[in-house]
């Protein structure tokens, strides 16, 4: 199985080599953002939906997805009966990472705070959060339904105090169903692609617009989430998942060799990279993964990866391995290397960064608290982790006094006449001359 | 000029009518989000830049907008001779609106705040915030330039901590240039449209690539925000101004209607939207609107947008003012009615809600101190205005020790195996191994 795989592309930034630094450069630039093959079809399908509602999502879903349906909704009887088929560890382990989740989010509950603002001068002017009412998660489904994914979304939700989580998955299996259960999902739709995004954004007879949708999904998925955004919010724009490693000559070749793997399996076109400074490592590296490709079940997929995404890329020393992360601006970022807290402040950008060779990205997979659903493709340069932030918006609330209007009206009045906006001006004066 | 106007369409919720409901959902679902005929154009400009660099730029400039350009950035020199060109009372009006701006600001910091999280049983969990690094600030050229804007975005991200702000702009007036200067921004090129959006996306030899794109613009800069979305965050999709004034019996026509054309004057699309429980208003309000309009300069465009977007609703009683405001979800809601602190509480999705008859919209455009730039189009159901979280990106940060690791162990290793990603369950036993 792992045949093709003969070790990691190198790339080498140090400073008396130098002919890498373009190669660099264009792994630095990745992104998810265009629009892709998917985007004209995906259109398609969201205008019929908008247009023709729940019809057109019963005749997509036999014509792209072979299955009939005659309603969408999971009742609450087939949601317990699946819950109840979950074998016991498994739901315990579901359980576990829940609790440890919401635990975690509920940390992030200072932007549901009361508002900020000042009150000075007769004004008195705010900022008011207030959760999201109702919101969409998407799940995948086939070997791509991640019930770790339903809680990494739904529960941050839940925590935020958004009112009703809907769930989006065609053929919905049963522990997907648990982990929505437990996370507090309110309603399931067994419907998928760009059908179910265009039905969640715009409403349908049966399905609720939703005021934001997230979660992962497909080409179609993400390009119908393009095409939507603005009707609703959406969460961004994903790509392939991606894993920085940084590592030094202490590093346990076959820790990071495991953590590369665990990125590398999820896809073809996942990014598996390593950033060190000892050239000695990366030989390591190289025989850990191919040992470790031996007996892998997805070792064809996982080596592909490695093959065309990965990369071992040599640099010189600390600094250099900070300013090399802080370029690729990774999904997940781990650091093996000697005192790791002294870099956790000069990295800014990555999704999630895991500090230490007991923190594998595999607890941030499942279990550690912060959501998993992260930034990629570079977007951990202006994106964050999915949370509690992603559930909020704001209203900005204004008082003033005829005293506090007075002060500004000079102001107003004189902007308002340069801009041209000539009613602006005398909505002002309008309220001067009734108070004297 | 305001022959054409004669009187709101009256939408009739109260109980004992009944046929207008259609009418008024059809108000409440606008929406900015989808792509229009200006979509193609902008996808080949943006597709262009992102090839062609500098090149294109110049190009696309000379063909588009008549304009030959040898350089797109204002230098210093340039930057500084502008400024001094605008009159003193127009530089101390912008001042005294840039002081505001970020006195408001500053109070949103708390989300730039110490990192948030938790640490038990040998695991540390973060929240970690930190500013955007580089920021793009659109501003339309012509006659919709305002230097309003220009504030209200670049304050704001300032506040924040952004290191480089960036204002794209085509044919920069000399008293945008000063709100620039006022507002601190870095670097100012004189390019706009679609291909702006796509050089501060992507870069150019000349133009850094920015983290976020804030702004509105025309129809091909909306276009191209979209197209951009996931290579760089945008603020989102901008729709026509709007206004929802909530007033009663109590409330003075003349301010009522001056309130409504301070919107309505901004674009022929504008929303302007009266709803009440008092049929005499209405009367009272289309008397004055007329009055006002009589010689108002922009009254032709404020009369197309009143008989066209505007409307006067009548309910029953304050809560069925309130479930109004909150269907329409206005950019600007305003409260004039007696009591209206008890509303606050209860209107959900706003932009911003101006509270009581010394609180004109206009203050809030210019001097009040939050941002102008609010979600339109109904996406007050899920935006913010924009503010100093606007610029905040968020990392987590995970650390765990040995026995954290192993307290969570079992939990990955099942769930990875029930989602098929035996690399994950591995990553975690090599750690158990090397642990005894």
């Amino acid at each position: 199985m792992a045949a093709h795989f003969v070790g990691l592309p190198r790339i080498d930034l140090r400073s008396h080599a130098g002919g890498d630094r373009a190669r660099w450069d264009a792994r630095c630039r990745r992104s998810a953002g265009l629009s892709g093959p998917a985007d004209d079809a995906a259109r398609a399908i969201v205008e019929r939906v908008r247009t023709e509602g729940d019809r057109a999502i019963f005749e997509l879903t036999a014509q792209l997805e072979g299955r009939r349906l005659d309603r969408f909704e999971l009742d609450h009887a087939a949601r317990r009966a699946a819950a109840l088929r979950v074998p016991a560890a498994l739901r315990a382990a579901l359980e576990l990472a829940a609790e440890r989740i919401a635990a975690f989010h509920r940390t992030q509950l200072a932007v549901l705070a009361e508002p900020t603002g000042l009150a000075s001068g007769g004004a008195l002017l705010q900022s008011r959060p207030t959760p999201l009412f109702r919101v969409g998660v998407y799940a995948p489904g086939g070997t791509a339904a991640y019930p770790s994914s339903v809680l990494m979304a739904a529960v941050p939700a839940k925590i935020a105090g958004v009112q009703e989580v809907i769930l989006f998955t065609p053929r919905p299996s049963d522990v997907v169903v648990l982990a929505a259960e437990i996370a507090g999902v309110d309603r399931i739709f067994a419907i998928g692609g760009a059908q179910a995004i265009a039905a969640a954004a715009f409403g349908t007879e049966t399905v609720p617009r939703v005021d934001k949708i997230v979660g992962p999904g497909n080409a179609w998925v993400t390009a119908a989430k393009r095409h939507v955004y603005g009707v609703c919010d959406v969460d961004g724009i994903a790509g392939p998942s991606e894993i920085l490693v940084v590592a030094d000559a202490g590093a346990d070749p076959t820790i990071v060799a495991a953590d590369l793997l665990s990125q590398a399996e999820h896809d073809e076109l996942a990014c598996a990279v390593l950033v060190t400074d000892d050239a000695a490592l990366v030989e390591r590296v190289d025989a850990a993964l191919v040992d470790q490709l031996g007996d892998l079940p997805r070792a064809a997929i996982a080596s592909k990866a490695l093959v065309e995404h990965g990369a071992a890329v040599l640099v010189d020393g600390r600094d250099a391995m900070v300013a090399a992360a802080n370029e690729y601006a990774p999904e997940h970022l781990e650091l093996l290397v000697a005192t790791p807290d002294e870099l956790v402040p000069r990295l800014r950008t990555a999704g999630a960064i895991f500090v230490g060779a007991w923190t594998p990205e595999a607890a941030g997979d499942y279990t550690a608290g912060p959501s998993h659903v992260l930034p990629t493709a570079g977007a951990a340069r202006f994106g964050s982790p999915l949370g509690v932030w992603d559930f909020v918006k704001y209203t900005s609330v204004l008082r003033l006094d005829a005293a506090a209007l007075a002060a500004q009206s000079d102001a107003i009045v004189t902007l308002a006449r340069a801009e041209g906006l000539e009613a602006h001006a005398r909505a002002v004066e309008a309220r001067l001359r009734r108070s004297t």
